[in-house]
């Protein structure tokens, strides 16, 4: 009987004959080998395939089957490649330090993702389990996303589902969107701080971020019109709802300039939506600036992984008129489509009653947790300024001057609590350093703790600073 | 009671209220709507925040709910997005046109995609459906994707688990990879005739695709050498084993020789070994390129797509050396990582006695299948010339001179048998014209009658064709 293990095990005796062998020493015969491991020779050939596919042996037709050369590769074998490589196109801009801070261990309040109890890992799994049954499960989707699930992100905002493209999350919205949008070489305007995965697919198309600074009530109208008569942008990207990190809300009077403004310039409007499912319990999140679109402008990015889980990896771009096809063109280049068994699960979660009990939950959570950062802040960092957030995850909070944001989140992840260094979500010199400071990932009772720890970082980060005295 | 059916009643009646009212109606108070409907107050005010979401209705605290503004968009309004966008940086190079073909009815000899009889799906969903409920299943995954499937992937080649960057299939691999190594702007050598998916890529990416020819031995080296001396790339992208679509192999002899001239020339070399899995019952595939790199020029991408099932979108990207750590950093970038539950399904897969068995079992059916395709084609179009496949999924049929392939291929479309033109699988001018014929998709007792029909079509375009005498 032939079966995986043995093979496994044929393996494993003849790789250890092949390290004891010398280069090109020769293998017993396959009889020999047969008798002397008690096994088939359906077993035996397997088994030797195995080892010549990975280098390990050589066969020679008639001849026998060899022990291959050793390929002992040296460190420096590879030093060409700086050469040609030179100089990179990728620039992660932190969002590297991002995903690493995500896996760090102690209290979390550098990740933008819920903790395990507040994911829908039971009901995704639920849904995942059939939708994997379907009997299309394992087919090609379109392109564009299965119609169910374009129809019920156009729903949320009042667009049609042939505007509606489905994406893995909104990274991969965004990285689509701006390289089909502008070639290399073209600025963007970012209304910052800002988001360090946007900044980073910009930077990483060779297009140039420029700073529109923003308040409380979202990117100012006044600086938006300077920096598209100082510069030929056509690209605006803006989170008009809870923005990431400083959690403010564009306006309601500000709406209409900004769209304004945008459409003298002929410029498109990346609204990132992604906390669009993250309003705070029993307050309902302004609409998205598409609503009071009439010219096509506004392209719209949402998904659903902030409010269900890291792993639940859909999103969608909404947008009208050409530009929909020119993105939904990028999308096919950059890798085809989204699994089917994930975006039936996607749908089937969203359709069903846990889908409103999901976002209910979560955003009872999120405003207990953002209360409770808020007090803990106020009482143990008065020397530091924050806005409180009225949505969203995520709180950016003003350092005092000289002190340095890297330093204090260094120090931090020393005494266990993981926070963003401020540094990341900006462009350009900045009058004072900040931190960004997540409450998707934490539980309320873990946040007084976390930030006496954070407190004890920032003072031993301050008596260290020249010049600052606490 | 509150549940959803109830809520998408009463969001159903207000529509209908709101399509008959006139712009800044207001609509009955919240108690009269409760008795006209019969539900609670909870039930109606969740309705009205949907419509208030998708802009159907507006609030006005303290004075009620209206009827909003109808937005009538004209097809016009996105006219401007014409002058704004400029010429795009997208090129499909007829990736979209495939993937439209795979849709279409009747006999399929246009997709690479296994047709649903061989595809795993029975496996592959019990596989997903454990997937789903592992305690960590919808946690983030580390972004080079997790340790295990890593771990497979590098067995299969012989590569460490460090060299291995798990990617959503290999349209995104290509993706990272090519644009991590190069800015725009960049030429590119492709062995050709070459794979649309990875010219489109190269395209959208600013670069320009060169053409280096091959022959039934794969990329031919003296062209490769000019190709060297006339530009300056430092990029080469070749699929050694069983080529998309012509299903040439590099032959042993030239293997050295491609190596060594990339190396004199500082390239690197990305090897798509997409059909790794897909060599003809009992004949082992040679093995990849890799294994014959002493100096990390080559990247080698693998997929499990193609063996298993199309939304199975799971591959893997292997280099040595600073360009793996760039294509890493470009993936966390494009998209941050693929979902646990997908690599969690294809590493059970692949590791339990279910992946031999289905590696066995396409294999038999690919064999049996190009036989039968080379036996009808040889019958029924003799005036077509092709080099018989020894594995993989592809033939490359070279149409008479004069024959324009793609109206060959509509018309064979017309009657019902979906054929790729080859023009999307070459670049630049072509001595003749050629189809791609895939028998991933197509059931062996189906191939006579699709290929008399293609027949039928390719006689109906030479009669109609000036100067060509069948």
């Amino acid at each position: 009987m032939v079966n995986d293990s043995s093979i496994d095990r044929v393996v494993g005796e003849l790789r250890r004959l092949a390290d004891s062998g010398a280069v090109g020493e020769k293998l017993p015969s396959t009889r020999t080998l047969q008798q002397r491991l008690g096994v088939g020779p359906v077993t035996v050939q397997r088994a030797l395939g195995r080892l010549v596919a990975e280098g390990r042996l050589v066969t020679r037709p008639g001849a026998g089957t060899f022990v291959s050369a050793r390929r002992t590769v040296q460190a420096s074998d590879t030093d060409w490649q700086q050469v040609a490589l030179g100089p990179s196109p990728v620039q992660t801009s932190g969002l590297d330090v991002l995903f690493q801070l995500m896996g760090s261990p102690g209290f979390q309040l550098g990740a933008g993702y819920l903790d395990p109890g507040l994911r829908a890992d039971t009901r995704l799994a639920a849904a995942a389990s059939r939708a994997a049954r379907r009997p299309d499960a394992w087919a090609s989707s379109p392109t564009a996303g299965i119609p169910e699930l374009r129809s019920w992100f156009g729903r949320q905002i009042g667009a049609e589902p042939e505007n509606v493209l489905i994406t893995p999350g909104s990274q991969g919205a965004l990285s689509a969107t701006f390289r089909a949008i502008l070639p290399a070489g073209h600025p963007v305007l970012f209304a910052t701080p800002t988001y360090p995965g946007a900044l980073a697919v910009a930077r990483s198309a060779g297009h140039i971020p420029i700073p529109v600074p923003g308040d409380r009530d979202g990117i100012r109208p006044e600086l938006l019109r300077d920096a598209f008569a100082r510069t030929s942008a056509r690209l605006l990207v803006i989170q008009p709802t809870y923005a990431n990190p400083d959690g403010s809300v564009l306006a309601a009077q500000r709406r209409g300039e900004v769209l304004d403004i945008c459409r003298r310039a002929g410029a498109f409007i990346v609204e990132d939506d992604f906390a669009r499912w993250l309003g705070f319990a029993a307050v309902t999140p302004p609409p998205p600036l598409w609503q009071d679109d009439d010219h096509g402008q506004v392209i719209t990015i949402l998904s659903l992984t902030k409010v269900l889980a890291p792993s639940l990896r859909v999103g969608a771009v909404i947008a009208r008129g050409p530009v929909m096809s020119r993105i939904a063109a990028m999308r096919i280049v950059d890798d085809s489509f989204v699994a089917r068994p994930v975006q039936h699960t996607a749908i089937e979660l969203v359709s069903g009653p846990a889908w409103s009990a999901q976002v209910r939950a979560v955003g009872g959570a999120l405003r207990e947790r953002a209360a409770a950062l808020g007090a803990a802040l106020a009482r143990e960092l008065p020397e530091c300024s924050f806005a409180p957030p009225r949505g969203g995850v995520n709180l950016f909070l003003r350092l005092p001057r000289g002190i340095d944001d890297l330093a204090v989140a260094t120090s931090a992840g020393r005494l266990g609590v993981a926070v963003a260094p401020g540094r990341f979500f900006t462009i350009g010199e900045q009058e004072a350093g900040h931190l960004r400071l997540s409450y998707a990932g934490i539980r309320t009772e873990d946040i007084p703790t976390a930030v006496s720890l954070l407190a004890e970082a920032l003072h031993a980060v301050a008596e260290r600073a020249p010049g600052f005295a606490n």
